[in-house]
């Protein structure tokens, strides 16, 4: 499976190296392809994590030989990959490109594709196993599914496996996350079913669980008991950019809560799972997900916002409204804040604040847990007048790493004691450097070890979440009771934010 | 009391300004008043804590005149002040230098030092509050204060206070230290006996409790549940330097142990203090001094070495009994190591280990919480097979601050899981610059405020517990049994130390 006889493969420490294998590309003339998927794929040929005869197959309606799509890999590689560009390395990948002209209705080119998978299998080894990359938009996920099934192509041959790779958005609510599962569930099995969310694919976000888990100092603390609340955000300085298209109608909580937060959550919020592996991962992942309860008056609890225009790192940039190709009556929301409960004995009584939103003011994404105050302090009152609450905030991007606010003496003569902040920054404490998301993610494909990718159950549990608040926002818009409350480009969002805070008492942190 | 208009005297966060009062200095000439006790009274005038009045009379066997004692001080404040030499401020300050030349049996001196102090209260309205400072060896201390009380000096008049302080070492055993105490105590009751531990006044150990009782998030885990075993550590680069006449028979147990070290531990090992008043803490570092308890087998859980000749920071050293001044034969340690339990519900089961010593690989005093394991760790054994114990280090000095040590997943493809590094430094958090430990203690003997300072019964139940090590290390020799185990310059302590932690299946860290 390798070519590197320095390695042990008893050293479970080491990544595993992929088996003979190959991969079918669809969309790619895509972002994601071109910026994500072909540098991952390089980068991890380039770390020995391939087989040798490692196959890319790309599939689109371009006139294009093997030769051009390897041209497109190569640019995307050269731009865009993140480790060195090795010319050896390349030649040995290149190899095993191919590509297939045609539409997605098109059943000779779908012929044409079982072909070029089965020459693949004799020339280059790949094993009958292969990976079907739909990084297309998920309206055509019927249509190639259908055709994957109807020329054969799904059903893997004895000992071997075929598996299909998809990208958010899973649906847009409950009903049509469950028909599309539909779709794929009739054509692939759940095991063969790769939902990629990016988010579980960083070093950070896994780190939450070796933190918790292989460490004896955090997990006693991590209840209600200590714990006051806990605020996930995923801020974007960005706009929504080209993407109208797809973003009027979608908004932030569809677009990021119900996938990259609520995973965030699920993995703060869970319990020790048996083990490390997907199954068990799982497990804990969908109780989590099942407790999560919403308050009642979901007006005082939730907050939706859309950016207007301003000035952003000294741009002047226009309002969601008067973007191109969104409707200036349109109601999506470009900011989202929502309170959860967990509802379970660990976590009972602390509400869970998560928020995104677009042109807020920087990029940043973490998880801040916020510790209830000491329950009493034995120092004069005026000694404690600038404490605040002690946090563990663990920075999922950019900055990554772990911050611990805490209060500390202020040196003099006096006591006074005032918050201070310990850090830990990811990048600094090892010298080996952090795969791309999609590095790790496709490795995982691959591999068919799956403890990153969110199952169906979660994608539905997540929009069970979801459905009512959209619900009640939809409900208002209708109504003319309510709509998205303007926010400054640059800021944090709405005053309906901040608000819906402070009737609990608390404030949003300022990352 | 003060002449800054600026300060508002009820905001409790700026330190308080000492009453009217003078202070009396005995051992002018040494190197404890020359480095540390007259800048601090130059560094607390300059930060306008001093009364305006404030005087200071030195007291020795030389033929001075008030001048000659102002260019003492004038030579030791410029070269070791911690603040900026303003001439006004010094001008103020020196307009209160007095000096009675004398030795300890002068009657007359001592009458001539009564005259001198009553016209201070006249001239500068020092109110018959006076401190005398005892910068002087042990020996002398029952006939200064013999004199003291003879000449009417220990006595207040209605309404003012007469405080005497002292320095290490309190006694060199039990029996000594109630004997000194015995000759203090016939002349001035305990309140007004202040006794220094400059440990005690270090920003970084006044921290302890700051970080303990201030914040919710360490106290929880503070206990046998969550602790495994607490290594405090004092080490010194140096040698005994010209120390000889005093460390011979004395050794690093009672030099550092008994003192700076078990007061260290009891603020590491105490309960919460109803308040932070003398009262309150005292009471809770007594209880804990009174729950120490030695193992059975001093053998196996101390252990004492002597610094041989090496090579140190580039220097070729000699060996402690190359050492001049020293005897061939002493047995004096110069590397104290020993095991402390502290029988209390909280810390039940949970060892402390002491150490300090001369010569050692660093100059460096912290205290260490080291937690046990995570009880259970759902990752592959391979994953975590380079993860240690989770560890809260009080960096006491230098580089003064706090790491905590914890588990963090190694950035690559495969779950594993290394000790990390998360630091927080002292220096760089606050813009406050840290006073010197003498300037906070001598403001708080002006004051009156003692909480930093140990009793009489601290001293005692200390030496309770060291003096069973002294008896038998001494028992040993006497017998011939063992001597101090040699260790080299510029390590880190006897192989003994090792194996008494090895015992334990243990490790010293190497700060």
């Amino acid at each position: 499976m390798t070519d590197n006889p320095l390695r042990d493969p008893r050293d479970r420490r080491l990544p595993r190296i992929a088996g003979p294998s190959g991969m079918v590309l669809f969309g790619v003339t895509g972002d994601l392809s071109r910026k994500k998927i072909m540098p991952a794929i390089y980068d991890l040929a380039n770390r020995g994590l391939l087989p040798p005869g490692f196959s890319l197959t790309g599939f689109a309606r371009r006139d294009w030989a093997d030769q051009d799509f390897a041209q497109i890999v190569h640019d995307s590689v050269k731009e865009h990959a993140r480790t060195e560009f090795r010319e050896e390395v390349w030649q040995q990948l290149a190899e095993g490109f191919r590509f297939v002209p045609g539409a997605f209705d098109d059943d000779h080119a779908f012929d044409q594709l079982r072909r070029t998978i089965e020459e693949l299998d004799e020339l280059r080894g790949t094993g009958g196993n292969h990976a079907f990359y739909l990084a297309i938009p998920p309206g055509f996920f019927g249509d190639v599914v259908g055709q994957l099934k109807e020329h054969g192509l799904a059903t893997p041959g004895e000992g071997s496996w075929r598996r299909v790779v998809i990208e958010k958005p899973f649906g847009h609510d409950l009903a049509s996350a469950r028909e599309l599962q539909a779709v794929l569930g009739e054509v692939f099995p759940s095991d063969s079913i790769f939902r990629i969310d990016h988010y579980l694919g960083k070093e950070t976000v896994q780190n939450i669980l070796a933190m918790r888990f292989a460490n004896e100092m955090f997990e006693p603390i991590w209840n209600s008991n200590y714990v006051d609340h806990v605020q996930i955000t995923m801020a974007e300085d960005i706009g929504i950019g080209g993407r109208a298209g797809y973003y009027d109608g979608i908004g932030a909580a569809r677009d990021v809560i119900q996938n990259h937060l609520l995973q965030l959550l699920s993995l703060v919020a869970m319990e020790e799972p048996t083990s490390f592996d997907a199954r068990a991962l799982r497990i804990e992942k969908q109780k989590v997900l099942s407790s999560v309860t919403l308050p009642r008056r979901l007006d005082l609890t939730t907050a939706r916002g859309q950016y207007v225009a301003g000035w952003q790192g000294g741009e002047e940039v226009v309002g969601f409204l008067e973007e191109e190709g969104i409707k200036r009556s349109s109601t999506t929301e470009t900011f989202a804040a929502v309170t959860l409960n967990v509802e379970t004995r660990r976590w009972a009584g602390v509400p869970f604040y998560l928020r995104t939103g677009k042109r807020l003011g920087r990029r940043v994404t973490e998880v801040a847990i916020v510790f209830k105050r000491a329950p009493h302090l034995p120092f004069a009152d005026s000694a404690t007048e600038e404490l605040g609450q002690n946090a563990l905030v663990i920075r999922i991007q950019p900055d990554e790493g772990v911050t611990l606010r805490f209060g500390s003496k202020v040196p003099g003569t006096a006591m006074e004691i005032r918050d201070v902040n310990m850090d830990f920054v990811y990048g600094g404490a090892f010298t080996e450097s952090s795969p791309e998301a999609y590095e790790r993610l496709i490795l995982d494909v691959l591999l068919g070890d799956p403890p990153l990718f969110p199952r169906h159950e979660e994608v539905e549990l997540s929009w069970k979440i979801l459905d009512p608040i959209l619900d009640y926002w939809a409900a208002q818009d209708e109504k003319g009771k309510s709509k998205p409350d303007p926010y400054e480009s640059g800021g944090w969002g709405p005053a309906s934010a901040d608000a819906m805070l402070a009737r609990d008492g608390r404030v949003w942190r300022r990352p």
